[in-house]
C-alpha cells in the first residue's frame, strides 16, 4: 500500500487521462447496430486527421506488434526483400518478425545512438538496380533508445534513387507526440498503437495505407485473414468491422482524437519538445549521458539515460521504483542495464515532468550512482524561459 | 435520448458487470514492472480453472477471429486437410479463414438447425485412412443458430476411429456459460473470446493448448509471429508477455474470474440452462419456431427464433429497438432476415429475461408478426418452478 | 453472489443513470478557483429551468430532511401555527420535525389514501381570521402512499381564502418526475432531494424561495446558520456557495439536468404517467388494491399495493429480493407490513418496467399471497397502446 | 484545455484516490434493505477506529459546517457561554456560528501564527468560578493558518482548571493526517469532515461524541431535528440511519477506511510530518516566513506562506495556476493576499510534492515575488534523508 499516484514514466503505455478511461467505463453496444456506426466511423475519421492523411486508417484489435505484422502480410510476398534500419531494440524485433514471416530482410546495422541515416538507406536503394526491395522500413521514434528519424529525409532518399518500394514507418511511440505527415511525407504504411501518444490504454493498433499500398496488397501473396485490409474496408466504409471491434477502447480513442483537437496537435508537439528539452537539461546538469549522441535526433516523447560504467541502471530502477513510487524504463538487449529511459509523452505537465526528475536525481542518489545534483533545478529553469517574455513584460 | 438501461440482447458482446467496468477503469500500469507478475499470472491460472484444463492457455489482445487463427497458424503446415463442420455462419467464417491461410478444409454441410453431428464427423475420419486430415474444427456454440454441439461426442468418435488429427473447438460464446471441459474432453486447441460468457468488453481472445498442440506446432510450417505460442511461453511463465498486452482488459479479465467463481462455474451454467429453457417456453407459447431442431441441443446462451415466411425479422428488431430500446442478433448469410436471435448469455438474471422476452412480444406485436400472445406468462410459469419447493414447503 | 443486475424499485434512491455516476466519477476541484463558478452558477441556474422558476434556488449539501428543515427555520418563528396536512408518513415526519423546532403545526389527518384536500385547507384558513397559520405545507407526491396532491388546486384554496400564509410544497419524490411549476402555482418554498427524478445518489437537497418567502426570512427569528438562505444568496450570485459544497455530487447534477432537457421534461412527466398506468393495471389484474383511492390523485412515481388481509408484505418483499434481486418499498408506520411500493421513476424504461411487474407477480406467487396472474400481461397490454396508431397505419 | 492532471494542493478538499472514486460509482442500493446494514455498520465501526473511540461516532450528509452546528446545537442550551479560541479563520467562522445560534462565545483572540495556547484557556476557566462556560472549543489543525493545537495540553489544562465544560475540537483538516485520540485525550465531540485526511469528496461530515456529550445533550435546550444525535443513535445501533443516507459517499468512505488501515495509521502520520518538513525546508530556502511562528505548532498538513510586503499571494497564486495548472490556497479575512496555503495532506507522495514545491518556485519566478532559488533542492535533500542509512548501510 503506497500512498498518492504511481508515476508511470516509462515510454509507454503513457498515463491515460481520466476521460478517456472514463469514456472507456460504459456498458458495451452493439456493433452491429445503428447506433455503432457513428462510432467506428468517428474513430476511422478522426484517425485521419492524427495520421495527416486522406487515405485509408485500419484499427486492430491488437497490441502495436500485431499492426508490424499487419503491414507486411498485406503487401508483402514470400521471400520479398525489406531493407530495415536498425534503430534499436524495436527495429530489431520488427526485423525478427520479418524473418518469421518468410521475408528476407536486408539490415542496416547502427550503434543506437541516432535515429536512421537517410543516406545509408539511399545508397542501399541506388546499389538495388533489380528493385528487389520491395520495402523500405523504419522506426520514426525509436522507443529503445529515445532517437527520432527524418522520415521526410527517408522519402527524399527513396525519390533520389527513384526506388519504387513502400515506405512503412513505425509510429508506435510517436503518434500524436511528434509531428508526423503520412501524406506529405509520402509514406505508404504507417504503423501506430494506442497505448503512447493516443492516451489509451494497450489493445488497439493501426494502419495508415496509402492508395499505392493498397493497390500492392492486392498481389501481395502472404497468407492473412485477420490482418486482411480487403476485409476491413467494406465495413469500414459505413463504420462498421468485419469481426467484433474492441468497443470500449473505441470509446476512447474517439475521447482521445477529440483531447488531442482540443489542444491542438501543434500545441501537443511543442509540449512534448518543450519537455524533452528539460529532461535533457536534467541530464547534463547530472553529469550524465544521453543515449542518443546526434542532437538533431533527440527525442521529444522519452530520453534514454546512461549510467556510468561499473552502475547498474536496473538496480537504480528498482530502488527509484521502492522509494519513491516511480516505474522507468529499462535499457534493453544491447544496452540492458546500461541506460534508463524516462517517459514524459502522453497526457503530461511540467509538474508532473519535475516531480519524474525529482525521483531519478533521489533515485540517483539513493542508488549511489555518480551525479552532480541540480538537474531538476536546471529543468525548472528551462521550464521558465516559456514564461520569461511575459516576467519582462510585466 | 432515451430512458433507462439499453437491453443488450444479442448473443454476445453481453452486458458487461459494473464490477468488471470499474476494475478496468484504473491507470494503466508498468507491463513490464514488478507488480504486473501477479496480473499476468492471476489471468493466465485462472483461464485454466475456466477451461478446466492443466495445460497452457495463450492470451492475446485480439477479436476471437483472431484467436482461430491462431490455432491453425500454430499447428498447421500448408496445404493440410482440416475437417470442419458446418454449424452455422460462423462455423463458415472460420472455413473461410482457413482457406485463407492456405489450408484444405473439408466441410461438413448441414441446414444450420442442429450442432456438429459426431457420427458425420467419424465417417469422415474413418475414410481418411492415410490421417491426411490434420485437425477436426468444431463450434461448440453456435452463435448464429444457438445450436450447441456435442463435444464429448466428438472426441468419443475420433477415439473410435482412432484418428491422429488434432481436436478443435471454438468457445466464443460457449465457455463461462456452457458447461466445457477442455482436458476431460480430450481437446487440443479451444479457442475463446472475452465479450461473452467472460462478461468483458471485446479485445481479449484465448488459446487452450494441449500438450500434444504444443508439440505438434514445433513442425508446423505455417508462418506465424504475433500468433506464435512459442514466443508466448517464455514470457507467460512468469507472468508476462512478449509485447505489451491489453492491460485494462486484463485487470477486467481477473475480476471476471474472480466472479465467476465466486457465483460458481456450476451454478452459472445452471442458471443459462433455466434462462433457456424459459427463452424457449416463451417461443413456443407465441406458436413461433426455434431455428434450433434438435432438442438436445438448444443453446442456454441464445435462441434463434424463425419469424414466419412473409415477414422480416430485421424490420420487426428495427421496430423493438426503436420501441423498446433493445438490440436482438440478426439472422446471418442464410437465415438472414429470416430469424432474429435472443441473447440470454453473461450477467443476466429473471428479471431481465422477462424484460427482454416482454421487449420480443411486444415487438412482434408493434411489427405485425403474426404470433399468439402468452409468451412472457409462459417464461414467467417456467422460471417459477425453481421455487415450487420452496411453496409447497411453505 | 447474485448475476445480473439488481432491480432497485423502491420510490427513491431511483436508478442512477451511468452518465451520471461517470460524471461524478472525476477529481475534486478547488471550489473557490475560477473553474468551479462555471459549475456552480450550471447547478444553480439550471435547477431553476427544473423548479420552473425565475426565483433563487438554493442548494444543500444534505438529505432531503435538511431542506424541510431549511424551509422552516429561514421563514418562521418559534411557536408559530403551520397548517401541515397528513397525506402519509414523510408529512407526518415533517410535522414531527417543525415540532421539534419549536413549532406550532396543525395537522390535518387523512386515511392516507388520496393527496391533500385542498378544500379541507380552506376552511381552516378561513377559520383563522386572526392569520396565525404562516404556512400551508403539503407534499406534492407523498412518496409512503402513492398520492399526489393538487398543488396549484391548494393555491387557489389560499387565493380564495385570501390568506396571507407561505406555501411550502415537498417535492422530493416529484421534482422532474410529475410535473412541477413553482412560479406558476405561487409557491413559496418548494423542498427538493436529488434521489428521485433528478437521478443522483442522495445528499444534495434544494430549496426554491420565493422573493415573499426571501423577504420574510429577514424577520424570522428561528436560529439558523447551516440551513441560512442570506449565507447562501451572496457567494451563490457568483456561482460559489459558503461552505465547501458536496462538489462531486454538483457535477452529476449538473450532468442530470442536461439530460433532462435532451430528454424534455414533458417527455419525462409523460413517460412516468405511462408507467403509472402500466403499474396499476397489472395490480388491477392480480386482483389486488392500489393504496392510493382516488383516482386523479395516483402517482406516476410509485404505486403502493395493499396485500389481502392475513398476509404480510414484507415477507412478500423479504421472497421477492431473495428469489429475484428486487428491492420494493415497505409500508411504513400505519400501513407497515399491510402494502408494498414499487418505485417506476427515474431513469426507467418500459423494460425495466415490464421486469419490475414481472418480480412482483412471481414474488406474490412464491409467497403465497392470493392473486390473479396477468398483471404482466396487463402491463404489457397498456404499454403497447402507444404504439397502436404506428400500427394500425403500417 | 491542458494537459496531464491537475495539481489540486489546496489544503482541502484533497485529492481523491482512483480506489475510492471508482467505489463511489456504484449503483446507489436501497438504504432499508438488509445488504444496507454491512455498509452502515462498517462506516460507523470504521470511523471510531479513526477518531480513535470506543464512543459513538455520528455520520451527516452535509458539510463540515454542519458538524460544527451540530456539535453545538446537541450539547447547549439559549445563552450558553462556550469559550472558544481564535486560532484563524475557521475558527472564527465557528464563532460566529456559535454567535447565531444564539449561544455566547467568549473568544480568545490571536495573531493566527501558533496554534491554541493551553494557559491562557485555562487563565479563563479558573476564572469562570460559577462554571457558565459549558463548552471549550478548539480547532485541532487550522487549515487557514497551518498551525496545530495541542489538544492533549488543553484537557490537561481543563482538569487542572478543574472545570466541568465539554471538551469540542474541529479535526475537519487533521483526522487521518495527524495523530489524534479522541477517547486518550477525553475530548467530548471531534467534529470532522470527508474530504481531507480521509481522502473523499466533500458531502459528509461527523461526530465523535463522548458518553458525557450524550447525557448532556438529554438536557441540551437548543432546538434540533436534522442534527439530532439522539434521532441517529437508535437506527445507527443496526447500521441504518433516520433519513436517507449519502450512499454513494459512504461507499467511498468505506474504501477510505480500509485504505487508511492497509497504510497504517502512524504511517500514515509520519508520512505527513516528513512532507510537512520538506515544504517548510523549501520555504527557508526561498528566504519566506512560514506563518505559524511557533515551530512545534507547524502543520503536517498544510503549509501557509507569508509573501513580502508589497506583492500580492492572490496574484502569484493566479500566475501558478494559469501557468502550471496548479490551485493552492488562498490567504483568508485577516491575511488576504498576504499569504498562499500550500496543502500537502491526503493521498500524497514525494513525487506530488516535488512537483507541488516546483509549482511553487517557478510561480514565484513567474509573478515576480522575492525569493531565492533552491526550496525544491532543498525539499528533496529533507525527503532523502528517510533512504541515507539505506544508502550507509549498501
Amino acid at each position: 500500500m503506497t500512498a498518492g499516484r504511481h508515476f508511470l514514466q516509462i515510454p509507454g503505455p503513457s498515463n491515460v487521462p481520466d476521460r478517456i478511461l472514463r469514456a472507456m467505463d460504459y456498458p458495451t453496444m452493439d456493433h452491429r447496430g445503428p447506433a455503432f456506426a457513428d462510432v467506428g466511423r468517428k474513430a476511422l475519421e478522426g484517425m485521419k486527421s492524427i495520421f495527416k492523411t486522406e487515405a485509408r486508417v485500419v484499427i486492430y484489435p491488437s497490441s502495436g506488434t500485431g499492426a508490424w505484422e499487419a503491414a507486411l502480410v498485406n503487401t508483402l510476398s514470400p521471400g520479398d526483400t525489406v531493407l530495415m534500419y536498425e534503430t534499436g531494440h524495436f527495429a530489431a524485433l520488427w526485423q525478427k518478425l520479418a524473418l518469421k514471416l518468410g521475408l528476407s530482410p536486408v539490415f542496416i546495422d547502427s550503434d543506437w545512438r541516432a535515429g536512421a541515416d537517410a543516406a545509408r538507406i539511399e545508397e542501399h536503394l541506388r546499389a538495388d538496380k533489380a528493385h528487389e526491395i520491395k520495402a523500405v522500413c523504419v522506426v520514426h521514434n525509436e522507443t529503445s533508445t529515445g532517437s527520432v528519424t527524418d522520415v521526410a529525409a527517408v522519402r527524399r532518399a527513396m525519390d533520389a534513387a527513384n526506388h519504387p518500394a513502400l515506405l512503412m514507418v513505425d509510429t508506435i511511440s510517436s503518434l500524436a507526440s511528434v509531428d508526423y505527415r503520412h501524406d506529405d511525407w509520402g509514406v505508404d504504411v504507417t504503423i501506430s498503437g494506442s497505448q503512447k501518444g493516443l492516451m489509451l490504454p494497450p489493445g488497439l493498433s493501426f494502419n495508415a495505407v496509402s492508395a499505392k499500398a493498397m493497390q500492392v496488397s492486392e498481389s501481395a501473396a502472404l497468407k492473412r485473414s485477420y490482418w486482411s485490409w480487403a476485409e476491413m474496408a467494406g465495413p469500414n466504409d459505413t463504420g462498421y468491422f468485419p469481426y467484433t471491434p474492441a468497443t470500449n477502447l473505441l470509446y476512447g480513442l474517439n475521447e482521445a482524437i477529440d483531447m488531442l483537437h482540443e489542444e491542438g496537435l501543434d500545441t501537443v508537439f511543442a509540449r512534448h519538445k518543450r519537455h524533452g528539452a528539460a529532461a535533457r537539461a536534467a541530464v547534463e546538469a547530472w553529469g550524465l549521458e544521453v543515449l542518443c549522441k546526434k542532437a538533431s535526433d533527440r527525442s521529444p516523447v522519452l530520453t534514454a539515460v546512461m549510467v556510468p560504467e561499473g552502475h547498474s541502471a536496473d538496480n537504480f530502477r528498482a530502488v527509484t521504483l521502492r522509494n519513491y513510487d516511480m516505474s522507468l524504463g529499462n535499457g534493453l538487449s544491447k544496452v540492458a542495464d546500461k541506460v534508463f529511459r524516462i517517459g514524459h509523452l502522453g497526457d503530461f505537465n511540467d509538474l508532473m515532468l519535475i516531480g519524474t526528475l525529482a525521483g531519478v536525481e533521489m533515485g540517483l542518489r539513493d542508488a549511489g550512482v555518480p551525479h552532480r545534483a541540480g538537474g531538476v533545478q536546471a529543468a525548472m529553469d528551462l521550464l521558465g524561459q516559456k514564461f520569461e517574455s511575459a516576467r519582462a513584460a510585466a
